[in-house]
């Protein structure tokens, strides 16, 4: 079966997913919708943790063992800032640097961030529109036990320690919605929404908040599939299952699973993992959801869209 | 003898001879008066190539290979923005981007160059005072045979190849000179001047068009010393030569000095180079100019203060 496709994604562990959907579709059948709620401005520049991962993901230069950023990736520049007393609390590598410094230079110009993002997708060989969710500033930050927090600063800075107590995302009230992702969603032809495993609380939401996402997906024709970024109770990578406890509920994928119910057709538990118990509307599947190698990234790609051409 | 030197400053060339007086001197002595006409702003950075080769050659930074730049240096991020189809034609490394990237941030929060520099040189452990000519902007421009041009449009996308018919310092006459600058000039205790042996056209003369550098060196008290940039009728490194004849000027040493000769005491050409003609008011002494090593620096930095002291 053919079709096009929009995946929601955060980060490292949606962009994993984003990739093994980019193999297994054929040429313009992959959008991208992508979180900027954890852009931020840093030393001058504008950084998009989310919207690199996905790009680095998708044109196979995400470094493999680290799990962030770039491959044969080198720290020049951060061993100098830090001998001229720079902020080093935030890790740039020098080829990284790079998408930061052209991203901004290209913003201040006047161009917008998905012009920007598409350019990179062009250069870099990556055939799947990348949609940032909005070119208007939308930041993600916490209320936590020490006060309010930025995203990177609870993130990187204080690693995630502090207890959120509450999360906002400033600026996506007034935010448009990227008009080719809501467009992409509302698609009639539209074989299925793919919500990456990522972060509910600071990757997928976010989005969601940004008016006319959440409509969309509960409207949408198309099955909406989502894959849990919790295995065992526990995330591959970053803080969900501490803030998911901290914000009072189980730190379980059946958790998240209720929480999207209004508007998924399909959520996907680990293999590894018990079944979860039924929720309301939604067919509940296990499938390998852990991405260790690229092999993973496409066989779960598979399953995903085995899910929703099942569910049509 | 002991006692406080200026020194006034281009880049690569000029820098050297600053690191010998460096060396020479005792804490505390002595100021470096750099040229900012070379300043730019690329990729939304703040460039100031002069203030950095006077940075990497006091801490002990410079590339002695390349001649430009800091040793060590990797160039991941070129290859990366290249990539982006960023502009690649001024070559930046990694470490070197440091220094944009945390001035040009510095300068957005409101500092001038010269707080940011003399942090920089704290930071890197350099004793002499870094001074910028000015903290207003200077933009030196070439009337070409192609047209004008940006300093560093011309110096390193052209490579000095256009015809130099007229050079102006935008900003100079509207500039104010750094006030420690001119206060170290008027410094009734001063040692010496030295003028390093950088291009006269654009590195020393943007200085001198800053209002307050001429006179104050005109009215010093303390003998001027100027080095010739040109060995043999030729510049180490740098269009001086080849800009000297396209503006009329024999290229040679003589001729830098007569062009100095209303606000020096003495003039140094290279031993290697026949005696040039008598320079009315100006002693002309030969010494060795080139600077190969770190002893040759020294050395002439030895030489000028000698040549000083006996004037004085």
């Amino acid at each position: 079966m053919n079709g096009r496709v929009v995946a929601l994604s955060g980060g490292v562990g949606g962009a994993k997913l984003a990739q093994g959907l980019a193999r297994v579709l054929a040429s313009g059948e992959l959008s991208v919708v992508i979180n900027t709620g954890d852009d931020f401005r840093h030393l001058g520049l504008w950084i998009s943790p989310d919207i690199d991962s996905v790009v680095y993901a998708l044109s196979d230069l995400s470094d493999p063992v680290r799990g962030w950023g770039r491959r044969e990736e080198t720290w020049t520049f951060m061993a100098a800032l830090k001998g001229l007393g720079g902020a080093d609390w935030f890790a740039l590598g020098d080829a990284d640097l790079a998408m930061h410094v052209e991203r901004s230079r290209r913003l201040a110009a006047g161009e917008s961030l998905s012009t920007v993002t598409a350019g990179f997708g062009r250069a870099l060989g990556i055939d799947a529109r990348l949609l940032p969710m909005s070119d208007d500033p939308v930041s993600t930050r916490l209320l936590t036990n020490e006060g309010w927090l930025e995203f990177q600063e609870y993130f990187v800075n204080r690693r995630c320690g502090p207890a959120v107590q509450r999360i906002e995302f400033q600026g996506a009230a007034a935010a448009r919605a990227h008009p080719e992702a809501l467009a992409a969603l509302q698609d009639p032809d539209l074989r299925a929404v793919i919500i990456c495993p990522s972060n509910p609380f600071v990757s997928i939401e976010p989005i969601l908040a940004v008016p006319g996402f959440r409509a969309a997906l509960e409207q949408c024709r198309a099955p909406v599939i989502a894959v849990t970024p919790l295995i065992g109770g526990k995330a591959i990578k970053g803080p969900a299952a501490k803030m998911m406890q901290e914000l009072g509920y189980a730190a379980s994928g059946e958790a998240i699973g209720r929480r999207y119910s209004a508007f998924i057709d399909a959520f996907v538990t680990d293999a590894s993992d018990p079944a979860p118990a039924p929720i309301a509307g939604v067919t509940l599947v296990q499938a390998q959801t852990l991405m260790r190698t690229s092999e993973d990234r496409v066989q779960l790609a598979h399953a995903v869209l085995a899910i929703a051409d099942r569910l049509t």
